[in-house]
């Protein structure tokens, strides 16, 4: 349902020249989402810059608690700490927050929305609602239409992640790394831990000690329990970081409790809304990061049984979505979008 | 064992120009492999080439069925076709084969050694010995030491797969469709099916329309079963080629038939020949392709519980090898050196 031009909102984009931010500017623009009035806020650093919307260019103001002074909607994409100490001052001047940053997403009275899987969320936020996890979005949005009819019990995650992840300045560093091992030049990371050209390596959130799992991983396997609202679901994470700019791609083993095929997977996929069939065995074509970049739906194909479980009741399949989008700035606006009509079907 | 230097031989390398073959050489030469004479091989289209070998330079000489007259080993890497066609044609001359191709690897009477795992398969050989795929080497081999002593009845493996596996070509590829990415210029892949460039996408192999595998990923699990001597074995894999140059990485998650710990698996690994455990949790330092490059072991880290399997019997783990060298000439010069040794053995 998208929302009526009738009621329009005042709009605080927090973060907006981050590599979100700048696709938060895009999804408001491109979606026609209704704008009373549009500010844009980032730290001191970035205070002054000007950013394009809409074909006018808007300033960027500094984040102050009084930012907030009769705005509707607030999206932060400027991390935690900024959510931390910002988001609640947001809420007490009336606004909707959408946080982009893992900072209340475990809380328990915070909803934790992909709109395609758990909208109903929403209807008892109380001022905050927290968008999830770029790889937990990308690896269980596809799996949705499978566990509404066959409930999904297990899941086995390995991702291979994007550069955006860790926001502009790391693409900036694959690009920058990768230029100068082509070059034969020396290059000094500074963003990331380790080099990036031609190269992966393990998530660089730092290890559980007693799990042995990564932060992105342990974000991966709570979050997905939480928008499936399944305590029960079995999950382990893998996550990787790959030499590729801003799509995610993620390799998924799934159970369910009762048998299923792969035609079955292939069509619930097919049906399902914000990802698209990519499964094209004959001419080998399946999702990939450079077809996912810019695009809305997460690409979905390599659906085959899982040989590894001889009870017919598991699936593998691959998946990639567009980090920045899916992952992130798209499904912060679409939370916007639901709350917007359920506010409207409210009124009338 | 290293072989004596009492008994050389006299050894050909068909395929002599590729990728594999240059390590092929570097590997005889660094391991001081007892040689009476070596003769390099090639197609007609590289004949006349002149290779580097131990501070001398060889000539190339064109492959064919009378290039076996006095040779003892043949090391074959020049494709499943020219296996095919030739290696008849070595036994015949009395040479012992250590072929590279998948041509004979599942050939009930040909063994198929990783010389870690099953050494004692070369007893039986009548001519050919096939070296495994290059993934399925780097997945089991670390795994061999935790199958001894806690049989391993389900693996789940996904790969993050080098350029060099489809030889130097697509090496090449790689390095060439990045720097115009760079530059901002077309280019037209020839090698590969897909765009390269900060892309990933599903190993190029044709899909098995019955099982929806890939050919590389049915040799992952035909190979492991056969290497294991494990026909039991439960396995599935998911292959995938990343913009990396030279060395592959599996994310695998194992279920063994009695409750592990990752501590016992660690001690497991950092005992094992031709692995090295890497798995430093507070500096975030696990393996890596560009510290696996150029390494004749196999690096393994992120032994963690996998948290999806409550019966304690489960474990995660990532590893990363050399593609050339342990995934292919590394280890057909293993394989020589245990023929050799086995052979001045049964002389003394």
């Amino acid at each position: 349902m998208s929302p009526s031009p009738s009621r329009s909102l005042a709009v605080a984009v927090v973060g907006a020249t981050g590599a979100v931010g700048v696709e938060l500017l895009r999804c408001l623009d491109q979606r026609r989402f209704p704008l009373k009035l549009l500010k844009l806020y980032a730290s001191a650093r970035s205070a002054g810059r000007r950013m394009p919307f809409a074909g006018r260019e808007l300033a960027v103001q500094e984040l102050t608690e009084k930012s907030f002074t009769g705005i509707d909607l607030a999206l932060f994409s400027a991390g935690g700490e900024t959510s931390r100490r910002f988001a609640p001052a947001a809420v007490a001047a009336g606004a909707v927050v959408v946080d982009n940053s893992s900072a209340f997403r475990m809380d328990a009275i915070v909803p934790l929305v992909v709109p395609e899987i758990n909208p109903e969320a929403l209807r008892t936020h109380r001022g905050i609602i927290a968008n999830p996890n770029c790889s937990a979005i990308i690896a269980i949005t596809p799996l949705w239409a499978i566990h509404r009819v066959n409930r999904i019990r297990r899941m086995i995650i390995s991702t291979y992640q994007a550069a955006s992840g860790a926001g502009a300045a790391a693409m900036t560093e694959l690009e920058e790394a990768t230029r100068a091992h082509l070059e034969g030049r020396e290059f000094q990371q500074k963003v990331l831990p380790h080099p990036y050209a031609f190269n992966l390596f393990s998530h660089n959130s730092s290890i559980d000690p007693e799990t042995g799992y990564n932060g992105e991983e342990t974000k991966v396997m709570q979050e997905a329990r939480k928008i499936f609202g399944d305590p029960e679901l079995r999950i382990s994470a893998t996550c990787v970081r790959v030499p590729v700019f801003r799509a995610h791609a993620v390799s998924v083993s799934f159970e369910c409790e009762r048998p299923i095929t792969p035609a079955e997977v292939r069509e619930l996929i097919a049906q399902a809304p914000g990802v698209k069939l990519v499964d094209d065995r004959a001419r080998n074509l399946f999702p990939m990061p450079r077809d996912a970049s810019g695009q809305d739906d997460i690409l979905v194909g390599r659906i085959r049984p899982d040989l590894s479980d001889p009870t017919g009741r598991s699936i593998s399949l691959f998946s990639a979505g567009d980090q920045l989008l899916k992952g992130a700035a798209l499904n912060a606006v679409q939370i916007a979008e639901q709350l917007l009509a359920a506010e409207l079907r409210a009124a009338s």
